[in-house]
């Protein structure tokens, strides 16, 4: 067994080096199933939450407490670098994003800033330093950005999509244009992420949510460029690069071609199947969140499966294919946490 | 070059032999982007078009003669047959399929009928003799069903859903309860479908819409072996059977295990992957539907790079990856047709 603990499993399971036990962070692992997080959102609403670093800290430790997850993740949102870029955001409970300037033209694209991080968003730096000296070495903290296509669907939209016509139709008929705004974006967010980690996260997610309404060409063309070129933008600066996507079991391959560390996969694939295909990259994943809703007896059986399929070569950091859900019983969550630390003894 | 016709050509090609050109046919292709059917929806609900079988001969018809296409299909809806089992259904404009008494329960599965599908759902059967004898042989007319996973997630989740957690919960809290509803819905699909063929389809498709957010285990246990069933149960009618879902390209080898004549696929994939992995049946797809938004050059390299993948053996069937958009105009979707048919010489 290695000489690891609870303060550097995930980094060290993130650069594949043997662990303790297997590693488990949970997506929107701060949110609105805890109890603890209603609390303070119910006198503060998200946006704010995301600009007010002492909230921020307060909401981001609430699961490395309660669910004794090996890593805190900042409290924030995707969409949140978009406001300096010239966008006019809101966030709405049941509404989700709004755009409500969106991106359709030449011109648009011409008018967005690439802004400087900490002018624009300063108050995510503060929060990572107030967050670290906090978790006091307890767990890392990790920092994220979304993936420009990602950013660019919800610029272009206005928001949340059903059918990404909006996007898809700049990519299909104006690709200068659209190359233009993901170049953007794609600049912003090394930014971005190149100040997080000044600040102080010491692992960073990009989290290409929407890559996998794309055809594999448009997938080559449109989303691996840019992915490949924030990847090299902060990889050597000695943290962990992890890259998340939905609906992407099919790009595995072309996934690992950006250099990315770790490789998060949803639950729409086996994990020995994704490890098989990523040789040379750890892997995030994948029990399908809604299991949290059933039995526990149920849970157990789906993670010792997950468990079993990650193999014993290190590198697996076990995760949910997608992030937690509103409505998941804390107790099940707390049990996840648990089994997971548990059965990785076996396989560490 | 072989001796099909414009009245064969589908059909031969989903029995892969060789035809005059590639068939196309569009998923929803008699449907709101076309001011026709506006016309006839501008006097009449969607769910008394489907049940007015002068009505639904009409809007089906449509696409036949204004597009060109290779294959009529029944206008209607996969969640026709929920109704005489006993689920109450309305169809709203922007609101999609609501079922105003979910199924939740023992008790609510229980409740449920197999119903007979003339005395059920007779408007179906009528609509289908008329469109035949309206078509006159010009083009084979397609059935259709939707898979029981499916089904049963409008009918557990009581509409459309973001994260199928009632339907989840349910296959993972009471399986056996799940088990029994996804084997009543399997007895009807097989009964409705088998009604369909006697009174005259010459081809059916299964939708698997939703079987794409199911894992690997899920997918294997709740949905392949109901797809199998109803495979088994309308084959040797002389009839071909498409199996279509989106975000099934993992799946691909399983969903060739039923025994259905042509695969579906989404445009996640390229389709010389499709084809090499499906050696022993016909494949049909696959161009993003947003495609048909931008400009006529680039949906000519798309449709070009589609016929290439496709190869040069028979049994493929060009359609798009999803149903044809609202919003898509219609020279664009005649222009798909004109350029499928013409390129479709070269390779045929």
């Amino acid at each position: 067994m290695a000489h690891s603990t609870r303060a550097d499993r995930f980094l060290r399971a993130c650069r594949r080096e043997p662990v303790d036990t297997t590693p488990i962070w949970i997506m929107r692992q701060a949110g609105r199933y805890l109890p603890e997080y209603r609390k303070v959102r119910g006198t503060t609403d998200f946006l704010t939450l995301c600009k007010t670093p002492a909230l921020a800290t307060e909401v981001t430790l609430q699961p490395v407490d309660i669910l004794g997850v090996d890593a805190a993740i900042l409290f924030s949102d995707i969409m949140i670098p978009l406001e300096p870029m010239g966008l006019t955001l809101t966030i709405d409970e049941g509404v989700g994003p709004r755009i409500h300037n969106p991106v359709r033209t030449s011109d648009d694209v011409a008018k967005l800033a690439v802004p400087d991080p900490i002018a624009g968003t300063g108050f995510v730096m503060d929060a990572i330093r107030q967050i670290r000296q906090e978790l006091a070495g307890k767990v890392p903290l990790i920092g994220f950005a979304g993936a420009p296509f990602t950013l660019a669907a919800y610029a272009v939209e206005g928001g949340g999509s059903r059918n990404y016509t909006h996007i898809k139709k700049l990519m299909f008929s104006e690709p200068k244009v659209a190359h233009a705004l993901f170049d953007k974006l794609t600049e912003t967010v090394i930014a971005y992420l190149r100040a997080q980690i000044d600040a102080g996260v010491q692992a960073v997610q990009l989290f290409d949510s929407w890559g996998g309404v794309l055809s594999p060409h448009d997938f080559e063309t449109f989303s691996l460029p840019y992915l490949k070129r924030i990847v090299e933008g902060v990889k050597g600066r000695g943290v962990p690069v992890i890259l998340f996507g939905t609906d992407l079991g099919l790009q595995l391959e072309r996934l690992a071609t950006t250099g990315a560390d770790v490789i998060g996969v949803d639950w729409r694939m086996n994990l020995d199947e994704a490890r098989a295909r990523l040789p040379n990259t750890a892997v995030q994943g994948n029990l399908d969140p809604v299991v949290l809703f059933g039995p526990k007896s149920e849970l157990e059986v789906r993670v010792r499966d997950i468990m079993k399929r990650a193999g014993n070569a290190p590198g697996h950091i076990f995760n949910l294919g997608h992030g937690i859900l509103p409505e998941t019983p804390v107790e099940n969550a707390k049990a996840l946490v648990e089994l997971v630390h548990q059965l990785g003894k076996h396989t560490a």
